[in-house]
């Protein structure tokens, strides 16, 4: 049972981050640079986006990765480094300019960007800050860092969670940003994830996997998937715990820690979606398999027609029985039930396939709060998932369609 | 060549068609019962939804079609039939009302609805006017017919031409009606089709199907696939011309006009989405393969990034390259150029899969006009599609969210 604890990334043992304005971003209020550092090497792993169109920082952090080892990560918000004529050469100096400032191998150091598309990265402004920035690495510097990777997001995205694995109190801690706009592009959704937990780095390559298709893969705001997106993990063993090299009963603690970690990440990056007023978590139930549950389950939550009904906080329940039969999983219709749910209550208003009479009161009650669970209810099997998103609404047009006119 | 006449579904020899407003709808301006009839049996063809969630009409019209001859369809708008319990019976007593009154054979009558799903459909106020429709058949009653299945279409939609045939002048018509969202629940796009051309029934379905895949099935205005999309095609041979009974020269000109007639009404359709201000073509070119060519087509004219930037008339190239690289297609994303064209001009924004410099006055003067191609050229083959959509707006999210409030 993983608990909640204050902090964020250098929340675990042997972790220490900085945040800084180096000047990629005209702004001197917005923090623009980020290090995030283990006081020794750490199993690392990555999950990239699935988009052929991809930003150079993840080839290059791919490359560094081969060997499962990592112990810095450098990031920067302004520009994405992506569609650009030098980005890998970009991107690998950047990791060198971290490697120099932290004397570490520049093959420990992992890289990431997230801004405009197109442009190429200027190096002096992260050249001229690295060695302060190196020099400021610290336990308070996580916010720092969290700040820092933000682009249009309006909150920063930063939790970390306690779990005991073979006796020993082991921390996770993770960082995250997302959808807002930079001009002229789409959103990159980074997190970096740290632990102290000891963990071989296959095993911590198979964990982040499993952890992220249940979770940022479940993710959606527009349905859009960036260049830039990014999850990485590392593990750098401080806490002392045994070294997990199996899949054991400490291996399943960690994952459900991580996955805890990462759904209220995912929460926070849904709830925060462009101009989004509610966070919509859709759970699907008794689903002939997994890969079922995640189809209906992202592709309801992912139909604008339900989206904008949820802005509207009208319980439309039809939008999401279309959504279900058009979303190519393979599902019984006439024995769907819906329900949808908030901290004001609960109102079924879909069984077997077919509308019921509901209290329209009580539903707009349910609906008009902040976060609402569909709750869909199949007979075809055991198998469940949930996918995270927000409602669709007149800010999200603007922020798209107006922000450079 | 297929030239345009004016017209529509009544527009072939041999069909007339009437439309009415029974009481289905409580606006009392509004017709919402529609009969398209053929002076005598037709070859047929249809088209369904591939949402699971079916609405009672499609399986009707199914099973009066497994001989690919049919005389008339009966449509009503107002309520859709669907996830009703009653649905089947009732469908079915609608063609028997129209069979009546028109002296066929029940299995020669199609049907279909559009509106609120959920609700038992009235069959009173149905069958209390069909013997006065019935009567009403006529050459001028096409126009009705359009009108009495539109939803909250803001224009009907009817398209007819002519097309040579064997040295004998063939006409082909239709009508449509798209997306208008009715409450509670979403859309249905609509389309009747007929022509006096004598061609086989298998030969029929094979040219509505191969059109129908280049078209309609190309059409997005949210990417939501309403339960009760329907496209049906009846050919009366009442022009005369030479039965098509091979795909010979006659058989590609008469596909050529019906593709003209598709397309024509999925501009229209496109144009008219809900909330739009823009019709938006993507046009692939050099795509590896027809069926990459048209994932690529149908990711960009999906993407509700690039549908607000159409929207703002920001030539937001990133977006479209975005759109490309998750679409799943198969694509050298290093070989992709992007125009954007328009009636006021063209402006090329992108080459080689990276920006290029371009004149953003001139990009926002031909995004301002109403009528946008989104030009993809791609280095990986010959093959090529088109996809209709339409800009995603303020007044997308106020019909969606708000309607109910």
């Amino acid at each position: 049972m993983a608990i909640r604890i204050d902090g964020g990334v250098t929340a675990p043992k042997g972790f220490t981050a900085a945040g800084v304005h180096c000047g990629i971003r005209r702004n001197r209020t917005k923090r623009d640079l980020a290090l995030i550092v283990s006081d020794r090497p750490a199993s690392a792993a990555a999950v990239y986006t699935q988009n052929l169109v991809k930003g150079a920082p993840l080839t290059v952090t791919k490359a560094h990765l081969e060997n499962g080892i990592a112990q810095a990560i450098v990031v920067n918000s302004g520009i994405a480094n992506t569609c650009a004529a030098d980005g890998i050469e970009k991107a690998e100096a950047m990791c060198a300019l971290a490697a120099d400032a932290l004397h570490l191998p520049v093959n420990d150091v992992l890289v990431a960007s997230t801004g405009v598309i197109g442009p190429s990265i200027v190096l002096d402004p992260i050249e001229a800050a690295m060695p302060a920035l190196a020099a400021a690495v610290s336990k308070e510097g996580g916010t720092d860092a969290a700040e820092a990777i933000m682009t249009t997001d309006t909150v920063k995205k930063e939790f970390a969670f306690r779990v005991t694995l073979g006796g020993v109190d082991c921390t996770l801690g993770g960082i995250a940003k997302g959808s807002g706009m930079i001009a002229p592009n789409m959103a990159t959704m980074l997190c970096f994830l740290t632990t102290d937990a000891a963990i071989d780095s296959a095993l911590l390559d198979a964990a982040l996997h499993e952890v992220v298709g249940d979770t940022f893969n479940m993710l959606s705001v527009d349905g859009d998937t960036s260049t830039n997106d990014n999850v990485i993990l590392m593990a750098n063993g401080a806490a002392g715990n045994a070294v997990i090299t199996e899949k054991n009963e400490d291996y399943a603690a960690f994952v459900e820690a991580l996955h805890t970690l990462c759904a209220d990440l995912c929460r926070r990056l849904a709830k925060d979606g462009e101009g989004a007023t509610k966070l919509l978590e859709t759970k699907v139930y008794g689903a002939k398999s997994v890969e079922d549950a995640r189809t209906i389950a992202r592709s309801v939550n992912r139909s604008s027609l339900l989206k904008a009904a949820m802005f509207g906080a009208d319980a439309n329940w039809g939008r999401v029985l279309c959504a279900i039969g058009y979303s190519g999983a393979d599902v019984d219709v006439k024995g769907v039930k819906v329900s949808f749910l908030s901290k004001a209550g609960s109102v079924t208003v879909c069984e077997n396939g077919a509308g019921i009479v509901f209290d329209e009161d009580v539903a707009k009650t349910v609906l008009t709060e902040d976060e609402i669970v569909i709750e869909i209810c199949l007979s075809d099997g055991d198998a469940k998932a949930t996918a995270y998103g927000c409602d669709l609404t007149y800010d999200y047009v603007k922020i798209n369609g107006d922000y450079r006119t």
